[in-house]
């Protein structure tokens, strides 16, 4: 048997505290099953947030960057979090000093995956981070070594849970945006300070890492439309389900003609694609390859099912096996050609408050025409869905359409002409439509 | 670079002919991301499928024994199918010459996978079978590799994309079994002979290596309870949809505390549970670890998908990655322990065809508590669903019974009893209920 792998760990929160329970529980059987003990001998926390956890075994250092550096560790595992230091230096100490590292950081790498990934390759250890992107489904060895005989076209999921708990919840029971949040909050689903879950940044993150192993493109966070899902009512999910759709809130990244296409955004998917289904906070991946489409379901996070990909990624490296960072050298990765928003492609669902007088339809239905926008249904009701014939009122009426594929300037040329055109009321509510 | 890997090929059908397009078209694709060529040098066939195939720079073995001892050649891909000779002696003397074996030879792997994963082990060679269980969808990788922290308690999927097809069809379009069986085979979806498929069998080899990487026994095949989906009628899936479940035929293997189970039959599950979801010829896995559960969905078959599996196997041999074939060493496989069907515990769905006459139902009752059966719902309806009470008549009503968790002895004796009291006319259908 070879010589054991000496781990060294970086943060005890919930991921990192379930490591260690899996390290130490499982232990001879990751032994026996990969050949070599992997052994936890050293960490740094500022706190151990599980009191139970048996450490007296363990050389606590005092800073992480010198944990890194320690010459008792042959991979140091990342769990602290955060796009800068100690994060950064950390990882770049632990590859410079010619130690694999293994991170959960989604932030870190979504920041600086090609530097880091290129530091890996240049001290030839490896670096894992299949915890960084849905938590514990193994989308990451999937792309790298599982599909690595497609193109991959699209790479698009539910990637974060606390929107996809809101929005399922909200349709199924009826409630409003804020009351769900609220539940979120008290259930621990989601943060006091929700706004990065929320408005998109988690999901964007994500979608960078898989973006960047999609297309053999560095990753460019930066260039990733977002928008979140505080807009969304429940009159919209309604609307939705009536039409055929569910409304998720999705990271979507497409190879277009134009360039590599990343978007964040709630997005109304057919009902029988397989990401509509996915419920509560549950995350969902579909990768369409050439060759393969494949959807892969499970949880995004929590301690175990994220520890799980974390032990994953430090038993390929006892076992030998390297994959490049991001699937292929860094030399092979290039600089996205980045497709703007303004010619994405698509379906769009339209909520508009009409003003209830003459010709206010027509004046909708001229300015879709006008920008080449055909639409595939319109409904219109009038409010409490009453069937009689009414009198014009001073009252809104929603007003819904879908569009057949046009273009995102398209639309918004089309809206500012309906706003200015003085026959709706507030602003219009767009939903783009993804065809599975 | 590293030399290039000498890839020998055996047997040019749809997938060989798919994984000879692929090394084709991909060659500098595959080679920078894997940091060598990976070049079919020599094949064997019988028959060349694809006549638009350019072979002219491969040369062409005539015996696939000879091509698998050939010293040219670093890797032997055996797509000749079939559990005997030659499929059988080609592998094993690829792996004694020291080669390492790529095949998506699910019947070899069903009935000689353990005495040929030690071969591969005795020779220090890579033994990779991605392509063997559901074509494109990168299972084995995953359950060896992704989820190798996690205690598997159940492995079950959809795994005969024939059988998935006629029953998604016979529900959609309300077909009979027969009507739909035909219009398979018109279509491709069905062989000339189907007793293969939509008896179980193919299930079952696929069942039998997942059940093997799950639990780390040796691949128990004969263990395995079979039953097709010939019976299923249009009226239980009919009466399915009503009660809120799907009728799926899966193979399952479940950890008890008698031991593995690994049975394949007709199934409900539940609506909502993604299995129920996935229609027509696509395949689908879930696993369920005590630190993740995951869902797979993908293409089970076709040259293209299985081909991607095999050319991924290709990639990680020519990564320089092993892993064992079952995931483990060979002395860490112990024979599975066989829970026997008869103690089966689950709910079931009972269909009876009962004599319309004073008494049957309490009959069928009494029977059911004899044998502690606790009943979830009755559906007893008339002919012809008329809600006008009727005189007696001397046509069998149908009954549905679904019960709650019970054993498979208890309802075979309690259905037993019953046919022996006279009160039904035929056979019971019954199908399993599997929870997700």
């Amino acid at each position: 048997m070879v010589d054991k792998l000496k781990v060294g760990l970086a943060g005890l929160g919930t991921v990192g505290s379930a490591v260690v329970r899996i390290l130490q529980d499982k232990a001879s059987q990751l032994a026996a099953t990969v050949g070599r003990p992997v052994e936890l001998v050293a960490f740094c926390a500022k706190d151990i947030r599980d009191g139970s956890l048996d450490l007296s075994a363990v050389r606590r250092v005092a800073d992480p960057v010198a944990l890194a550096a320690d010459p008792g560790i042959d991979v140091l595992v990342e769990l602290m979090g955060g796009e800068g230091d100690p994060a950064k230096s950390t990882v770049e100490t632990a590859l410079k000093s010619g130690k694999a590292v293994v991170t959960a950081n989604k932030a870190l790498i979504a920041a600086h995956g090609a530097a880091l990934a290129r530091l890996a390759e240049d001290n030839g250890v490896a670096f894992n981070f299949e915890a960084a992107v849905a938590g514990g489904i193994p989308v990451i060895k999937t792309m790298r070594e599982g599909l690595l005989a497609n193109r991959i076209d699209r790479v698009w999921g539910i990637l974060n849970g606390t929107c996809n708990y809101i929005l399922t919840r909200m349709f199924d029971e009826k409630l409003a945006f804020a009351d769900c949040l609220k539940e979120a909050q008290r259930l621990g689903y989601a943060e006091a300070d929700p706004t990065f879950d929320i408005d998109g940044f988690d999901t964007a993150h994500k979608l960078a890492i898989l973006a960047s192993l999609a297309f053999g493109t560095e990753v460019d966070k930066d260039a990733i439309y977002v928008e979140g899902i505080r807009q969304i009512s429940l009159a919209d999910l309604e609307m939705a389900d009536e039409l055929g759709y569910r409304v998720k809130l999705l990271g979507v990244a497409v190879r277009t003609e134009a360039g590599i296409e990343q978007r964040v955004h709630p997005t109304m998917v057919p009902k029988d694609a397989p990401l509509a289904q996915v419920g509560s906070v549950t995350n969902a991946v579909k990768i369409d390859g050439d060759k393969v489409s494949l959807t892969l379901i499970g949880p995004g996070a929590g301690g175990p099912a994220t520890a799980s990909a974390v032990v994953a990624d430090l038993c390929d490296i006892a076992r030998g096996n390297r994959v490049a960072p991001f699937g292929r050298p860094i030399a092979l990765m290039a600089k996205p050609q980045r497709a703007p928003m303004q010619q994405h492609a698509g379906g769009y669902y339209i909520r508009l408050a009409a003003v209830d007088k003459p010709g206010t339809a027509a004046t909708i239905a001229r300015r879709m025409a006008d920008e080449q926008i055909s639409l595939e249904s319109i409904v219109q009701r009038r409010r409490g869905h009453r069937a009689e014939p009414q009198e014009p009122c001073s009252v809104p009426a929603p007003v819904v359409l879908i569009t057949y594929a046009t273009s995102e300037d398209a639309v918004r040329r089309a809206l500012a002409a309906i706003e200015s055109d003085g026959v709706i009321v507030g602003a219009p509510q767009v939903i783009r439509i993804e065809q599975n």
